[in-house]
């Protein structure tokens, strides 16, 4: 019989908490909004105690957070949320809190960061070992995997920050309240909602919205390109709903590019399966907070 | 006695080959300029033959190379500089003549993910396993290792040509052929000199090329940090060698990040170790390929 995992994806709108195997063998999911800590995290516990109940002992327990989060394991406040600006959140111990209850390894992670491995392990990114996985949402995260390992570094990445040149036909000023001209301030859902005056999803396929976001959006992946080289961009969150987008950014990317780094990837012919939705759909945050929990459960 | 090792820092300007076994003990290097490929790889060729008649047999050779060089060790030309515009070299296979001649290991690389290698075995990255190395001289190059190894991905990292946002009051186009506002376009040495009608060598440290030349850097520092979250960035080359610019640098980096990645490193007493110099000064680079040669040696 396979290990059972339970996975939790900590978002700052909902989380979700499951248990499985993997993919094909997801149970028994459950989403309630993300209120306080001490609601939430209770509804989370509470679901597991009852899931083991139902299905078992957990080998192990995997979460991926929203952030910013402390994942430095030598920390006494690792398996912490940090610094977050949302109400009631910051410095919140969410993973001792699991390992406290349940006695497993608790794999801990950035939302991003434990997408990125559940497309490694059953996704988009498979047989590969240096991928990013963006989401583009409510903001822009990145999760970074190089050489088959997650990228932690001081903190995490915080791929949605750098920062890009400004389309010159474009007078919005971003909406980053830290940074002029980030990516995410320019290029996330909130952004494109305060430029055009209508929430994306109201945009019909061929507003010159995409258009820009496009651009915007080669111009983040011309920098994931040259700094880590990812042998796949995977892009998923809301805004990448929109079928058209993809198109019309891996043009653009091969624009920038201009022919510089010359790889198959980076052609007509390649760049298609180079620049890619979630193996895993919509499934990819739950379904990487199970790879975490795997990955704990072997002691990775 | 430990392990004897050749390394290569095979430059477009010049190559330098040596033998040793650490910083401490590099003996007999020779610098000689790089004409043509047949020319250039006899004379280290035969550089090598002779040292190993004076100091004994090689155990392992280390090159770290300019570039764009082919690192994936399933390819039949790996080991090969591949798209260079540099006349002559292009796709000519460098490692393979140098495994075929000595019969030993070769560990190849490009010259900055051998500086970052060697930086992190003796210099600056000791402890540490996430790190980017910039060189800032005639071009701009990253090497860059995440979680204790080298990236690759598709190729390797071109950290030089992500695209940045103008300063307005720069009214320099660039010098990069193939991008408009690269970082390497708008901040290498060659740059500076056409920018401001005289070498950086010549413009006195007060001149107002170095504010912006900083902020420059700064801004693909940024980049990186959001990327990748480096535990330490190392800046090398010619364009280093002006001291004064290691402080406008890290001011100008806190800046940018504005309090919102927050860690130690990235504050007013923490990034003075944060953004640095290389450990090994102007032997980063032929160190590197020693420490490519001794990680080649080891089966690494």
């Amino acid at each position: 019989m396979n290990p059972l995992y339970g996975a939790v994806e900590a978002g700052g709108t909902k989380f979700v908490c499951a248990v499985g195997t993997g993919p094909d063998d997801l149970r028994d999911e459950v989403r309630f909004p993300t209120t306080t800590p001490e609601e939430t995290l209770k509804q989370a516990l509470d679901y597991f105690r009852q899931a083991q109940k139902k299905h078992g002992k957990l080998t192990a327990l995997g979460i991926g957070s929203f952030g910013p989060v402390d994942l430095d394991l030598r920390s006494p406040t690792w398996g912490s949320i940090t610094a977050t600006p949302k109400p009631h959140w910051a410095d919140t111990p969410v993973a001792p809190l699991f390992r406290k209850e349940f006695h497993v390894p608790v794999g801990f992670d950035t939302d991003v960061n434990g997408a990125v491995l559940g497309e490694h392990r059953w996704g988009a990114g498979q047989g590969l070992d240096t991928l990013i996985y963006l989401t583009v949402g409510t903001g822009i995260g990145g999760g970074v995997m190089a050489g088959g390992s997650l990228v932690h570094g001081i903190v995490h990445p915080e791929a949605g920050h750098i920062l890009l040149p400004r389309d010159p036909a474009d007078s919005f000023k971003g909406s980053c309240p830290f940074h002029d001209n980030c990516f995410e301030g320019l290029a996330a859902g909130p952004s494109l909602e305060k430029r055009w005056g209508k929430k994306g999803s109201e945009l019909g396929p061929d507003h010159p919205a995409w258009d820009l976001e496009a651009h915007y959006l080669a111009l983040g992946l011309q920098s994931f390109l040259c700094v880590l080289s990812p042998q796949r961009i995977i892009l998923g969150g809301g805004v990448m709903d929109q079928p058209q987008l993809f198109p019309l950014i891996r043009k653009k990317l091969l624009a920038l590019n201009n022919g510089y780094i010359r790889h198959p990837s980076l052609t007509a012919s390649g760049v298609d399966a180079y620049v890619v939705p979630p193996g895993l759909g919509n499934r990819a945050g739950i379904l990487g907070a199970l790879a975490l929990a795997e990955a704990a459960g072997k002691g990775l």
